[in-house]
């Protein structure tokens, strides 16, 4: 899918100094383009043993929303602290620059539930790592991991082993 | 649309005491529903002249990436401060609890692009004045307001007059 890397533009130094971040602006804004990322993500899941998608804060929000209609499936969040009104588990974890806390509602999945994670960057896997911790706590069982973006050179497929991962778009 | 409030949770003092949170959990882990919800707001803005459609940040996500998929425009996104990576403008509002901040890339929005905002919730009206600002200042014009659920006792049209505002729930 090299095609797509042309709709993702290079900012560096953000967040932080030394941190080259992909912004997926020019994507958002190029409907086609979208649909195309939609389109692909849509067939790669469309045959697998999937109960309910989980979505992370705040980007997988914007690729597996509509995934998750694409799929005829239902989905749960994955916040920051404070947004979830409801009871929910809580994790900590580290990032690539600082550390932070995601949290789950307690019955947003049922026992055995097989769940597809989706954000849209695979960075360090710190945060996907705790949302698929989260998925567990839960009860569920994790059928996949599945991002838009992989940044191969951070290794964060090693904080996924025993995973199924895919991702779109690798740097 | 009275018959999807069932697919809403009623959470009381969340997230300040007194205040009544309208959780929309239930409908993110129906499909039928969601889908259901999708289909009436690209219904709703299928014909209309929108060039592009502003997404408030985060439930706003949830919502607005679907429905832009399914309309076929492209979509920028209005965040919170310290999350856009390129040059953005920002607006200070007054939240029902609280003040905040919100931002959008300056290159988001052409000059005369019809803009249809799209967020989960309006209420005060104070996130939906900011957003709709915004898409002002980089030289859009507004289209529309969508919102999924509208809080029809805290008069939040009130602060958007002048715009087209629809809402699918109202409480």
């Amino acid at each position: 899918m090299t095609y797509l890397k042309k709709y993702i533009r290079d900012i560096p130094d953000f967040p932080e100094p030394g941190i080259l971040f992909r912004d997926i602006s020019p994507l958002l804004a190029d409907s086609a383009a979208f649909d195309d990322v939609i389109d692909r993500m849509t067939e790669r899941y469309q045959d697998a043993s999937v109960d309910v998608l989980a979505l992370v804060e705040s980007r997988g929000f914007i690729f597996g929303a509509p995934l998750a209609h694409r799929l005829g499936k239902p989905f749960v969040l994955v916040r920051k602290p404070g947004k979830l009104p409801a009871a929910a588990n809580s994790v900590e974890y580290t990032l690539e620059y600082g550390a932070s806390i995601l949290e789950m509602h307690q019955d947003a999945v049922s026992a055995g539930d097989r769940v597809l994670v989706v954000d849209d960057v695979l960075a360090t896997g710190g945060t996907l790592a705790a949302s698929a911790r989260l998925v567990e706590m839960a009860g569920g069982v994790v059928a996949g991991i599945g991002v838009i973006i992989e940044l191969t050179g951070l290794e964060g497929r090693r904080h996924l082993e025993g995973y199924d991962v895919f991702s779109l778009i690798e740097y």
